[in-house]
């Protein structure tokens, strides 16, 4: 299996900029880190008075439960498509 | 359908308190909490000198890249089964 290359893609998430190393396509990183962007802002929102790091953690942690779920999601596809497949 | 109550459970992320509320059970919120502070302890020891704030928005761009990943896994999913279904 050929190795893919790792590239650097710079982006800018909520007024900072970041150097993300890689071998996702910059469209992905994007498109990843806009919406970063657009849920910080959305928490900020609704807490004006959060600082920058914990509406970061908020993110973080809405994704993490976001993943959780969509990981329980796709096990109940995998064992329906078992149970067909036989 | 039965509105579930709101809870408001407190977690410690990477040293700071964070009260979530929401309508899953405390057990879920604290998975979600301890994946978010060892991803972020994950990014300080590669990366020892990157503010919190940075370390936060990193785990968030890594949680939303596996987010998107998972979700074209399982539209996969989803078509093969569709298929099968006729």
């Amino acid at each position: 299996m050929e190795e893919k290359e790792k590239i650097r893609i710079t982006v800018d998430i909520y007024g900072q900029t970041y150097t993300i190393l890689g071998t996702d396509s910059p469209s992905h990183v994007r498109q990843v880190a806009t919406l970063v962007d657009n849920q910080m802002r959305a928490i900020r929102e609704r807490n004006p008075y959060l600082d920058t790091t914990k509406i970061a953690v908020l993110t973080a942690v809405n994704s993490v439960h976001d993943l959780l779920k969509l990981q329980n999601e796709k096990e109940a596809l995998e064992q329906e498509l078992k149970k067909l497949k036989g």
